[in-house]
């Protein structure tokens, strides 16, 4: 089933905080909002990683080791499974030198007090 | 919700397929029996590929470029989403020269035509 406008707005709002706040602004504090609590990344060339407090930690080595400078995500598709979501979607990311990085992800959304929050997280590059 | 025995042990009739027939034995054939009609992979190097033929010629190439003698997939993580299932799981691809490559991977399963396939497909390496 197709995602309702009003929960693909929602969703945007959390990936604009990634955006705008975490990479943004560098301010990893802002993944409390982003992901949840119990959230598993599957990040390319690292193990599985599990809880939000080891994202964070993940995501503060990851934006110095990158130079992480901005990130911008954009939904391919979504499709509401039971009370969750799943999206495809594709990642620009630029980092050290100006080089952008082009990537693809998969997202499982679930609610989080209210908030619609990344939950299981797994990406890989297209080159 | 977790996933039934029941369902856990068609899942596994599933990936025992694409390990003993589609890499065992080369035949991408096997992978009508794998992929939905539709299913979407996203490999690590490659763009998003949509629909089973199109995932059959990719399997084709990469089972000869990689040298791909072997795979074992484990399920770490299944949760039932509406009529579906996310599975988080790890794999082993052993290829040319008995290099052994730890792959992480996230799994959309749906049933089609009473048979657990893939949907989305999108898969990393740990190194």
């Amino acid at each position: 089933m197709k995602v309702s406008e009003p929960v693909l707005a929602e969703m945007r709002q959390t990936n604009q905080l990634f955006e705008a706040e975490v990479i943004g602004k560098r301010n990893t504090n802002g993944l409390d909002r982003v992901y949840t609590a119990s959230a598993r990344i599957l990040p390319p060339g690292a193990p599985m990683i599990t809880g939000r407090s080891q994202i964070k930690t993940f995501w503060q080595q990851a934006i110095i080791a990158l130079g992480l400078k901005s990130a911008r995500l954009a939904t391919v598709e979504a499709e509401i499974v039971g009370d969750s979501v799943i999206e495809i979607g594709r990642a620009e990311l630029t980092v050290g030198g100006g080089q952008i990085l082009p990537v693809k992800y998969v997202v499982h959304w679930k609610q989080e007090e209210g908030v619609w929050k990344w939950n299981v997280d797994i990406w890989n590059l297209d080159e």
